[in-house]
């Protein structure tokens, strides 16, 4: 009975959320700006990836970095330390997502005037995440390796509302049981239209092709 | 607005919840049941971990294992063939944890007696599984080497709650950054009760030690 109460709750929510997410985007994309919404597992490599196609990207492109956690500000002076883009710490106050008011709040302290591109670190979780739409243009998630082939079966809406799937770790897949094809497979059948890309941020695969990407999905938004 | 009333919800179905987490935890007590609840990241090896432990324990207890996700049964079947003890697959729906309530509804459905050990294998998330008293008598969770050694400071309240907390996947260590004494500093300052132990499924090591702490949180509920 209980569970069901909150079910509901966050099916108001949602409801909601999505006439302000759209607000969000709108609001962004008459400022030029093409935001990114960057979901994850905890400690599968988000900010040691972005950091890395961040450092692709910014020659070419302003760049800010929203990144949200529970508690501390590990990941925003991690990524303005490896890339010197500008980064801003939400901590959210032990939810377990961030939604769409809360993002429209978080760009308004940050001030994005000037920006082309901006990416929204999405706390580490695989289930809430998915369940709220922040305003982004396009959302994306990691699937590392070590975390196992089997994830988009678990775990099937994350999978289903991401338009790009990294599979990151790839250095590490001698270590792993980890079926590439079956992982793939498993992602095509939930979301024949995600774009799928194999990286390792340690070896720099693949990132030249994330960096693609991100540039051919920014550019309706941005300022030629 | 709209998070803070989220917030305010958990918190009310969180105290509602600790007499009835209360209540089972009495109620299996009484049927001289030990029921811990397993806890962890999506992909840190809890069902292959605890499949490894259950085959070192099976001679002596009887065991039963209730896992929990959103969707699939994988882990059920993979337990069950790895072991051949009883288990049981809980679909929640879609949320992101398992209540008290929802613990004892799925209990019922199992029908625990005769059984020395109840393993509660709960969802994937470093979030909201610590936010819930399931009723279980000792909680546990597991940390793999592939996610950081960052994530005690990431998800405090998670490392706070448990009484054992597993390092696995430590046969990987040699292709990973992670430092061992940064991340027990780090539990331990959340937590300076909690028990450590490094193990690797692969290799075996640890997982005798991981038995015996089951045994010894056992003893005083199920009959000599």
């Amino acid at each position: 009975m209980t569970e069901i109460k909150v079910i509901e709750i966050n099916e108001n929510i949602f409801e909601g959320m999505e006439a302000e997410a759209d607000k969000l985007r709108n609001e962004l994309a008459g400022k030029n700006v093409f935001m990114l919404n960057v979901m994850s597992s905890p400690g599968s490599g988000k900010t040691t990836a972005l950091g890395a196609v961040i450092n692709l990207l910014k020659k070419d492109y302003e760049i800010g970095v929203m990144d949200v956690d529970i508690r501390t500000c590990i990941d925003a002076k991690r990524v303005a330390e490896k890339t010197g883009v500008r980064t801003l710490q939400i901590n959210n106050g032990g939810l377990c997502h961030i939604d769409a008011d809360m993002t429209r709040r978080a760009v308004r302290d940050f001030g994005v005037e000037g920006l082309d591109i901006l990416i929204l670190e999405n706390i580490g979780n695989l289930v809430c995440p998915a369940e709220f739409d922040t305003g982004a243009h396009k959302n994306m998630m990691i699937l590392s390796v070590p975390e196992g082939d089997d994830k988009p079966l678990k775990y099937p809406l994350m999978f289903s509302v991401c338009d790009l799937v990294l599979i990151s770790k790839i250095d590490t897949l001698p270590a792993f049981d980890f079926d590439m094809e079956k992982a793939v497979g498993h992602i095509k059948k939930l979301n024949p239209s995600a774009e799928i890309i194999p990286v390792s941020a340690r070896t720099g695969e693949g990132m030249e092709e994330f960096a693609d990407w991100i540039k051919k999905q920014a550019k309706d938004y941005i300022r030629g």
